[in-house]
């Protein structure tokens, strides 16, 4: 309904009499009380009132967790909140989400609360376009470990994954300001490592350093990050909130695509009674908020988020369905070449295959993981399945016959 | 341990060796790896490396819910993170919070990250000074309903509540910019309300007006705020983030008491298995954090919260073993004037009676809503029986006869 944001709920109760439940929380969440309105009085706050769109009730015997449950959904008037993802959040599940086993599984943005988002500034098409890379997944790695490094280890590393044709390199997200490899002079080593990477691959190359600090200095840490030649960033969005990236993302100075890393969300999407579902948290509310790379857990390594999530939550980054820039899905944890067949049939073309241990755990050195990786992602490309291509690179080779492969 | 932040984990699963995921969790989210240093580096990465405190292993048949747990306890040295919540918690629960059924349930700071807090500006004794009260609970109402109401009616509501004696008002957390009671409008209307209640009441007064807005703008909002003359905020914490709010507390500008909304925190607390407890989300980092009132679901109303987790909760806000400035308890939802003798015991004197209903579903009205809190309140402390006293107040008597006594 235009004028209306939608939120769906899934509501689990043994009794609860649903259809009232939702009266309650429509009413309850806006104009506070209804029924002992005066008539007049209705008349007006009518356009303040939200409307239960319907209650899908689900009995036990049914449920897949064998619990009875309801999804509700509710229209809330724009009217009545900012236009922004605190005003929005503390509306529709602020006082809710502490009544009881409730879980919102679902936003639906209206067109004038879309207006207010710009959403990614770069989005899968300007990354690819940062990169010059059209055409195939991109590949990004991870520092193998980073606290307690200095600047000449630090600049090593990143040497040595640039030269395995990663697309982007990222901190890891536990990587604060810290006296050994402070923000500038790191994005100055990685940069300089960068380029003379580049003159032996010929390849662009993103680095993603770890915007930290804090929260009302973000925009000018981003800045001199920026001044320092850093060409992406990595944000901790959850440790946050979401409107601190929204602001970052609508800053013309920050200029630079943000990967948002999913650190703390683990306390939010995976109860099936309480919290926020993953492709809304992971999904929706990051692509709204800006966010132009989108790291999450993927269905194949040890963090596992169930497939059907990891769909819905690639969906949610990339459907047609949002007036925004796609953001680019991540899915991370546990990848290894071998994994490439299975990752491309999953997300597509348009993912981006990241590795920490897949990378710098190939028997042959990090630089060979890179390798490993790329030559995976041209074999499945041109539909070569990868034990042939394994026959011609040592890399692959080397890479299957430590990890296997899984299609 | 000195040097170290300490977290406390629940960790549910079936069959781990929880001692080696423990050691997992130690070395994984500090230096990475461990056993494959050469002996040299472990010297020098030894300061860097988490520290497995202990690891209490529960069998399924001993285990509240059947299940079979652990709770580890790991120390963090400081020399990893900066000292500020969003890096403490990205360190501590950041990839691990995906890393399967585990929930943070504690964390100790040590004095150095400690020393980067100064916690409540006010605190239990600072609020208590601006409004003169010593020595009793304090009496807070929320306004019946807003969205949608005009200046003329937001002030007349103010006016009777505040008529009433209550000791502070707050904003509806749902309440953000809007052409109708624009913030300083709002402010300066509310504050005129309170100046004239107090002609008749002798009473001080704090309004907790909602900060609201996109977050790099908060500070100026609550400057604003309380140039029109606001005298306290009430803030969405967990919408924007802790860090937003040690920033506001640690401005010097903002020297007004800033009372802490738990709005999106069922979200993340309420999970056996998932999530951060209560005690620590709306305990210890909201003290940390500067909060100098936090207001959580009492265990009395219909959003219950369990009672252990409510007097934890308050444990935290209010124990010697922080060396910050005491947060002041408002447990609320369903709290009516024959609650306070329950509410008395639980709490003790160092509490803020909430009332929403309880004040303005009064028969007399608002006004007498306020003055049977404060006529029941005063019973408890004379030690009077609310029987006995409300043969003398007819605000008492009809509070009682309306919603009971519960003691
Ligand atoms: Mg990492
Ligand atoms: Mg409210």
């Amino acid at each position: 309904m235009s004028g209306y944001c939608r939120a769906t709920y899934r509501c689990y109760d043994e009794k609860a009499d649903f259809g009232k439940k939702a009266q309650g929380i429509a009413v309850g969440l806006t104009v506070g009380s209804w029924t002992d309105l005066p008539e007049a009085r209705k008349a007006e706050m009518e356009k303040h009132l939200g409307k239960v769109v319907s209650v899908t009730e689900v009995p036990a015997a049914e449920s897949p967790t064998g619990e009875r449950y309801a999804d509700i959904v509710i229209d809330y008037p724009d009217i009545n909140f900012s236009r922004d993802i605190p005003a929005l959040l503390v509306t529709v599940f602020g006082k809710l989400s502490m009544d009881g086993r409730i879980k919102l599984i679902d936003l639906d943005f209206s067109e004038d609360f879309l207006s207010a988002f710009p959403g990614p500034k770069f989005g899968i098409e300007g990354v690819r376009k940062q990169l010059g890379v059209e055409n195939r997944p991109l590949l990004m790695s991870i520092f193998k470990s980073v606290i307690g490094h200095d600047l000449p280890n630090l600049r090593e590393q990143f040497f040595r994954q640039a030269l395995g044709g990663v697309d982007l390199i990222k901190d890891d997200e536990i990587l604060f300001e810290n006296p050994l490899t402070p923000l500038e002079k790191r994005v100055e080593a990685c940069m300089a490592a960068a380029a003379e990477a580049k003159r032996e691959t010929g390849q662009e190359l993103l680095y993603a350093v770890n915007l930290t600090g804090p929260t009302f200095k973000l925009a000018e840490n981003a800045k001199r990050a920026i001044r320092a030649g850093a060409n992406a960033l990595l944000f901790n969005v959850l440790a946050y909130g979401f409107d601190a990236l929204a602001e970052l993302a609508r800053d013309p100075e920050i200029h630079v695509p943000i990967a948002a890393h999913p650190a703390v969300s683990g306390a939010i999407y995976p109860s099936p009674h309480y919290g926020i579902a993953a492709p809304l948290l992971l999904g929706k509310l990051m692509r709204l908020a800006g966010a132009d790379l989108v790291l999450f857990p993927s269905p194949y390594g040890s963090v596992v988020m169930p497939k059907e999530e990891n769909m819905a939550l690639k969906d949610a980054l990339t459907s047609d369905g949002l007036p925004l820039r796609k953001s680019f899905p991540v899915p991370s944890a546990g990848i290894h070449p071998g994994l490439v067949p299975l990752i491309h049939r999953d997300f597509g073309l348009d993912v981006v295959v990241n590795a920490g241990g897949g990378i710098h755990g190939h028997p042959l050195g990090t630089a060979a993981g890179g390798r490993a990786f790329r030559q995976a992602i041209d074999a499945v490309l041109a539909g070569e399945p990868l034990r042939e291509a394994a026959k011609r690179h040592d890399e692959l080779r080397a890479a299957i016959e430590a990890w296997g492969i899984k299609e």
